[in-house]
C-alpha cells in the first residue's frame, strides 16, 4: 500500500513557512510497511484542494490530508474532501454541543464559523482532538471502483502527531497487510557520490529482496537499507547479508554501520584507545572543535585547542615557529604539521590535529587556489599531513575540511 | 503568473531528507511578482515523474523542477519532463566534452553513466552548473495550448541557488509581467516571538498596504515586510515607513534593518571601529568562532581564540587564574570574565569574548542548572558579564549562547 500526504494552508507556500510534520508521519508510515510515494502541499484556494484530492485518490492508497480544519473560511478541506469524493458533509449534532460547551467553559462567544468543525464527511469517524478544538475524520471510501483510506488531521505538530499516534496507528495496522521490516544505515567518508554509487550498484543489484537509497551530502555518503520478509528474522538477515557486502567493498571507508555520525565515532574510537585530542585550526575557524563539541559527553575525550587565525596566533597558541611560516607560508604541509603537533604538546593530549587552507572567496593565488587545504594529524606514532583541494563556496570547503580531518582522525584511531 | 515546483528525489520521501530549496526559490519568485500556488515532491519512478509532470503543466504557468539531473540510474527529470512535453532529449557534444574535460582536470575517472547529464531537452538552453557537473535547463514549451517555463534545475542548494540567480531570474523577468514590489527584513535578537508580535501587530494593523510575516528562530525574531503598488517608489515608500515604525519601537533589538546575519553586523561594527576580537570557549566548543569565521574577509577583525573544554587549558591558553576555578567553578561570572579578559590579553586584541556554561544533557546540578550559561565581553571600558538559563537540548543552548554573545558584542560596539 501507498500513501500520499497533502499539507494544506498558503503559508506553506510562503518563503518562510515549511511543512515539517510529514516527516515524523513517514517514519510511522514506514514501520507499518506503508510506502510514501507522493507529497504536496496546497493552499487555501478550494478548486486547487478539490483537484489535489483527485489526483492523490487516482495515485494512492492512502491519503492523509493536514490543516485547514480550522474555524476560518480558509478552512476548506472538509468540503473539499467530501466533493471529490461524492460524499455529503453533515453536522454532527454532539459535535456541535462539545464545540458549544468548550467555548461556554472558557467564557468564550463562539463566531458561527465555528460550527464548521462539526462537520463530517458521511461515513466518516471522528478523531477526538486532545490539544485543540478541530477533531481529526477517518473514513474508507471508494474513489472510481477502488478502496481508499483517507485521514483529515488538523496542521499544528502537538495535535497531529498525538492523534496520529493514538488514533491513527492502530486502524491503520488492521488494514495493511502485517509486514517484517528491518534497516540498517552504512555511512562512509570522503568517497563520491556517483564512485560510490557504481561500486555499490553492482553488489545491491544482486540483492533485489533489499531496497537501497543512497544519500550524499558534504563529504559522506549514505546508504540506507531496508528489507521486507515473511518473518523478521529473515528481514534483518536481508539487510545484514548486504550490509556486510557493502562493507567488504568498502573497507575502512565505512565510519559507521549502523547509523551513526562521524563526530560519534571519533568519539568511541578516542574512548576506547583512551586517547585524548586537542585542535588547532585556521581557515576552519572553529568548526571542528564545534563538530566535536555537539556530542553529549565529548568533554571525556576533548580537551580543547586553539583558533588561529591570525599567523601570529599560529605562534603564540600553538607554538609554529614563524620562521618556518615565514619559509613556507601559513597554508603549508610544514604548517599543518606544526600545527598538530604544537596544539599536541600545548594541551597535553594524545592526539594534535591542525588546519590549514583557503576557504575563500578571496585570498587565493595561482600557487595556492581558494580550497587549498592541508590536515595533519600527530600522534605518538608521528604525523600525517593529508593535502586537498575541495571545491564549492567557503561554506563548503569549510565543512569538507572538518569532515576530511574527522575521518583522518579516525583512520587514525583504527 | 503561476508556479509550481517540484522536488524530486525518493530520499525526499524518507523520513530524513526534505526540500529546502523551495523556499529560496519562493522569496525569488515573490519578488518578480510570481506566487507559488503548488510544490510537490516526487521519487524517482519514471512514471510518477510523467504523471507529475503532466499534473503541473496543467495548472501552473512555470514548473520548476528540482533534482534528478545527476549522473545515476535514478537521474530521470531529463527524460521525464521531454516525455511529457512529447520532445526528443539529444546528447550534446560540447556538454559532453566539458563534462570529460571536468573529470580530466580534477584527475577523477569518469564512469559513462555521467554522460546522461549531457541530454538536453529539444529547444532548451542549457544552464551552466559552476558548482556541480549537472547543467540545468531552461525552456519555454506548448503544453495542451498554452505556453509554459519549463526549468530543470539540480537538486544539491549549492548549485542550485547560483544557478536560479545567475540563469533563470533575468530570464523570468523578462517573461513575467512587470510588477513594483518591495520588501524589507528587519531582525531582532534575544526577545521572545509573542511578546514581539503583540508590540508589532499593533504597528502593523495601521499599514494594511504591507503584507508582514513574523518569524522565530533561536534568539531571533523577524519582520518579513512586502509591498505592491503603482509605483516601485510607492512600494519603497510603504515598506520603509512600516520598518521605521518597528524600529522605534524595538529600538537597539534591531540589529539588522535590510536583513544582515548577526555575524554579518558584527563584522561591520568591528571595522567601523578598526576593533579586533579573540574568543575564549567552553561550552560552544567553538561554534562562536565558527559562526564569526562563517562571514568572507572575516580574517579583518577576527584573530582566533581558544576552545577551553578541559579547565586546565582555561588557565593554560587563556590566562584563568586555577585559585578562580577552585573557588567559584568554572561555570561562574568570575571564569567568564577571566575567560574574556585572559584571551583579550593574549591574542592581544582590542575585545575578547568568554563563554562558559552547561550546555547538557549531563553535567547540571541544582545550582548550577543544564542551560546555565555566563557570557563575557571585556574591552578597553571593562568587563561585562551576562548570566541566563536557556531551555531546550545541547543544540539550542549552544545556538542561544552564540546568539546572545554575539548580540552583547554588537551592544558593546554600538
Amino acid at each position: 500500500m501507498n500513501a500520499e500526504i497533502i499539507a494544506i494552508g498558503s503559508e506553506l507556500l510562503t518563503p518562510f513557512r515549511q511543512d515539517t510534520n510529514s516527516l515524523a508521519l513517514t517514519a510511522k508510515l514506514n514501520e507499518l510497511g506503508i510506502e510514501l510515494d507522493f507529497k504536496s502541499v496546497i493552499g487555501d484556494r478550494r478548486s486547487d484542494l478539490i483537484n489535489a484530492a483527485r489526483i492523490a485518490f487516482g495515485r494512492a492508497d492512502i491519503i492523509i490530508f493536514m490543516g485547514g480544519l480550522g474555524p476560518t473560511e480558509d478552512d476548506l478541506t472538509r468540503e473539499a474532501v467530501a466533493e471529490s469524493l461524492g460524499l455529503a458533509l453533515r453536522r454532527d449534532p454532539r459535535l456541535e454541543e462539545e464545540l458549544r460547551a468548550r467555548f461556554a467553559a472558557h467564557g468564550w462567544k463562539m463566531a458561527d464559523n465555528n460550527l464548521q468543525q462539526a462537520d463530517v464527511i458521511a461515513g466518516a469517524e471522528v478523531l477526538a482532538n486532545a490539544r485543540g478544538t478541530a477533531p481529526g475524520q477517518f473514513l474508507r471510501a471508494e474513489f472510481r471502483g477502488k478502496q481508499k483510506v483517507v485521514m483529515l488531521l488538523p496542521g499544528p505538530p502537538h495535535e497531529i502527531l498525538p492523534m496520529f499516534d493514538g488514533a491513527c496507528v492502530e486502524r491503520l495496522r488492521s488494514i495493511a497487510p502485517p509486514r517484517n521490516i528491518a534497516t540498517r544505515v552504512l555511512r562512509i567518508a570522503m568517497v563520491g557520490e556517483s564512485l560510490a554509487d557504481k561500486r555499490a550498484a553492482a553488489i545491491y543489484k544482486e540483492h533485489s529482496d533489499v531496497q537501497t537509497t543512497i544519500l550524499a551530502g558534504a563529504g559522506e555518503v549514505q546508504f540506507h537499507l531496508r528489507a521486507q520478509a515473511a518473518s523478521q528474522a529473515k528481514a534483518q538477515k536481508a539487510v545484514d547479508t548486504l550490509a556486510s557486502k557493502l562493507e567488504d567493498e568498502f573497507e575502512e571507508a565505512v565510519f559507521s554501520a549502523h547509523g551513526e555520525s562521524l563526530e560519534q565515532i571519533v568519539g568511541y574510537y578516542l574512548q576506547m584507545r583512551s586517547a585524548t585530542l586537542a585542535v588547532a585550526e585556521s581557515c576552519t575557524g572553529g568548526m571542528l572543535a564545534q563538530r566535536i563539541t555537539s556530542v553529549p559527553g565529548s568533554s571525556r575525550y576533548f580537551l580543547g585547542g586553539a583558533i588561529v587565525y591570525d599567523n601570529s596566533l599560529k605562534s603564540d597558541l600553538a607554538g609554529v615557529p614563524p620562521l618556518l611560516i615565514a619559509e613556507h607560508g601559513a597554508v603549508s604541509e610544514q604548517v599543518a604539521a606544526a600545527l598538530a603537533e604544537g596544539i599536541r604538546e600545548r594541551c597535553k593530549a594524545s592526539m594534535g590535529a591542525g588546519i590549514t587552507g583557503i576557504a575563500g572567496p578571496g585570498g587565493g593565488t595561482e600557487q595556492k587556489p581558494v580550497g587549498l587545504v592541508f590536515i595533519a594529524i600527530a600522534d605518538d606514532s608521528g604525523t600525517e599531513v593529508v593535502e586537498r583541494r575541495f571545491p564549492g563556496d567557503r561554506d563548503r570547503i569549510r565543512l569538507y575540511a572538518t569532515q576530511l580531518a574527522l575521518d583522518t582522525i579516525r583512520r587514525k584511531l583504527m
